[in-house]
């Protein structure tokens, strides 16, 4: 660690060992990517059916934060999360429901209305959470034909089987060759105790086997010529025929909620390693569950409540509204391995942090310097860095930004002393991440399309620097030229605020 | 025209005669939808190879108020609004660039990255203009396979031939027995004198014949497999395609900038023509183009800004910045079918304007009841429903609405009395046609007097003096804070701007 760091991030990647809990093996693994600086990345999206909910938010909040600890390494990364718009199976071992068919009926409107009425909303709420846009956003519905070309492929190579139109995966000849189940432990002898028979059962040959393609009956809207007749792709599918043609046919890291380790991405493994000889996938990461007041969120249970309720407050179980990045700060308080508990307790705690973050941030900007320090700023920016590369430890990272408050603080009281070279690290160090890698966004007032304050504060920040160095002729400027566009400064011990005039 | 209109607004559809200028047959024609109360409309969305312009948005803006009139009126629509993510052709007759795949070059990325770069840019200018999402937004690389289906249909039908992997359109043959060139009304033998030779040229029988798929060249990345070995479609196919999927064979509406009616449109009714035998359209709609102080908006001549510069007020040609409100109704204060002039005395009577009007709708929720009306409301009301009625004439539904400004005002001095339901009908007016019809909002408070470009200017003016003293660590910490708030700088000859990134 040195002070480079922060001044030429784009060579972080190659001097800072991160450490990943890889799924796969279980263990925690140093991150070696396949093609030096770059990371391909593929994270399972949302089904569009319905309103995303809270533990969707949950997951694709760490794989920002993924995204973003990457990029500030300065990996180049290739961020690929789809969007899966054909309706699927709810059930582990066969095709039960066609939820977006089922949802259309519902509504009264076609399949597609319902795709684009649940990913604008799934949008939204990303925005709100201040997720990052991934770089390529691809749909089920648009790679019919890569999955038809990977079945083709699967079933050239002895792996798969048509039975009245439909192809279903041939997990028994599979696991022959591969290793089947050592993604998500199962073994599938065991399974075959808890297997009920479903729809389609019946056309397979081994209780494990899955559809590659389902042929559409009279009544199915979504349906797409084959070489097998009229039909569908299964779910587990698309993720294997996106991954690899924006990512290739190994790449490095894939995400998804925990729930999906089995079936779907062990299916994933195993179509793509029966398509192209080999396991697509280095680092497996799975994100934990979320429950409510110590219970599993569930619709039958009445504690699931939207990402806009929880926003809003307008679910009987909350007291009252927390704002998006309330809720993110509160999500990564906890590591994303863990399962994350919502009570209105936990989120009133994470507000009043949140508020203690942020204004020190803020009064980071307003320090004053002084010959020598008396606390080493180096070993903070250490820390932070260690907790982040130890398997993204969001809130470790967080107690080590709580530290850079109390030193902050301190500095302003002068109980601790700072350079200006250590007061600069400082601002790099807290403006780095806690904007850029947790992705946390000082509140707006009101306005969403605002930026005054932020802007404001940028400015009194500058000047708060200049008097620092005793630069009255820049501080002079500034005044100067705030009070051309009619606002006035007001210093006080609390800090400076600012009114505009008309 | 009764009181019952307001109150049940699904029955205004079979009671309001809507016309609507016919861009096919020239003239305005009462709108008879093919189904009762349900409307099919298709609009050409963008290519998302670059920051969607301002003629864009006037196009987009223009087709939503189309879409909200028509919902207004009770209607059921089904507004299908594509997203072009196959790079295609800038000439009449022939493919020149691969616009997306230029630009992944130059921007060194995938082109599914340009794609996902600026769909979410298009999309975010469309929230910022308060336009609702279409119902379906499908995009042309998720459409491979019906486009493929209808070019072999039309090779069936006789109207199209294979070239060395690539097929064209036979305008010649169509020519003999459909109406080629009655959209746009140009007649084929006179635009011989006009063309060039270009790539592809000589695989044609005919000059005028166009792609519906090309052979890809070796280098080129956007590729699917087809009957006629890897290529990809040409760039009418993909609006005939989607129409016909998600509208049928024959619809109502199809809207689009004037610059698409030829060869664009034109080529999209030949090739549904080809394909099913009949035109598809019934209502063509065009929507002209814009000009900044009286000329061309191009890059050439240096007078074109982007809608977020025109928002933020970044652009050497723009006094100061525009909220997207007021840019809206600036729009609408023109109608569809005319050229709209931007300038900074327009723009700043449109501002005024929206103000007044704004402020009179929330005034108009503390009005005074009186036993009797001097003022006839329904009459007020009737006007409004014409205005909309005759092509949506938007500037002439807003000189009504100024109208009811000043029944507001005068109501308010006791100049006009109103009973109790009079005022609830004007009430109901103002805010059915100004937030539903025209889909403006309140502006957020402070938005109105956006100081944010005042005072970027002054810390682009403080990095500037502190480059000039080579104060890089200060210039680095501007950087770095702006960059925090999503806020990026470019510098060019001519001086600095910004953009900010929500």
């Amino acid at each position: 660690m040195n002070e480079a760091f922060f001044i030429a991030s784009s060579f972080l990647c190659s001097m800072v060992d991160l450490f990943i809990y890889n799924s796969l093996t279980r263990t925690k693994e140093k991150f070696t990517p396949l093609h030096k600086q770059f990371v391909g990345m593929y994270v399972c999206g949302p089904t569009v059916y319905n309103f995303a909910h809270l533990g969707n938010c949950r997951t694709f909040v760490t794989f920002d934060t993924v995204y973003r600890y990457l990029t500030f390494l300065g990996y180049k990364v290739r961020y690929v999360r789809n969007i899966t718009d054909v309706g699927h199976i709810t059930t582990e071992f066969d095709e039960g429901v066609d939820r977006i068919g089922a949802q259309a009926k519902l509504e009264q409107v076609e399949p597609m209305e319902i795709v684009q009425k649940y990913t604008t909303y799934f949008h939204d709420m990303m925005r709100e959470f201040n997720n990052h846009p991934p770089s390529i956003e691809p749909s089920a519905t648009g790679h019919i034909m890569e999955q038809i070309a990977m079945i083709e492929e699967i079933i050239k190579n002895g792996y798969a089987y048509e039975v009245n139109g439909s192809v279903y995966f041939d997990v028994k000849k599979y696991k022959d060759v591969f290793p089947y189940g050592e993604l998500s432990g199962r073994n599938v002898d065991e399974l075959l105790e808890n297997t009920r028979e479903l729809d389609g059962q019946e056309e397979k040959r081994f209780f494990a086997d899955f559809a590659l393609w389902k042929a559409a009956s009279p009544e199915h809207i979504m349906r797409w010529p084959s070489p097998w007749g009229e039909g569908f792709p299964g779910w587990h599918l698309e993720c294997s025929a996106m991954s690899t043609k924006y990512l290739g046919e190994e790449f490095d890291l894939h995400g998804g909620g925990m729930d999906l380790k089995f079936p779907h991405h062990e299916s994933e493994v195993a179509q793509n390693s029966a398509c192209c000889g080999k396991a697509p996938v280095r680092y497996w990461m799975h994100a934990n569950m979320l429950t409510v007041n110590g219970q599993k969120m569930s619709k039958s249970l009445g504690n699931s409540f939207l990402p806009h309720e929880l926003f809003s407050g307008t679910h009987a179980l909350l007291e009252k509204g927390f704002t998006p990045m309330v809720v993110r700060f509160f999500m990564q308080q906890a590591h994303y391995r863990s399962t994350l508990d919502f009570s209105n307790e936990a989120l009133k705690a994470s507000e009043k942090g949140f508020e203690r973050l942020m204004q020190a941030v803020e009064k980071a900007g307003s320090l004053t310097a002084s010959d020598s320090s008396s606390y080493d700023i180096a070993a903070l920016e250490k820390n932070c860095f260690e907790a982040m590369s130890d398997d993204f430890n969001t809130p470790i990272l967080i107690a080590h930004l709580f530290e850079a408050v109390k030193v902050i603080n301190s500095c302003l009281d002068n109980k601790i002393q700072l350079t200006l070279t250590d007061i600069e690290r400082l601002q790099k160090l807290v403006n780095g991440f806690v904007f850029e890698v947790l992705g946390l966004q000082a509140e707006v007032s009101g306005a969403s399309n605002d930026i005054s304050n932020d802007l404001m504060q940028v400015i009194i920040r500058l000047r708060a620097e200049a008097k620092t160095k005793k630069d009255f002729a820049t501080s002079d400027l500034i005044r100067d030229e705030l009070k051309a566009i009619n606002i006035q400064l007001q210093d006080s011990k609390e800090g400076t605020t600012w009114t505009h005039e008309k």
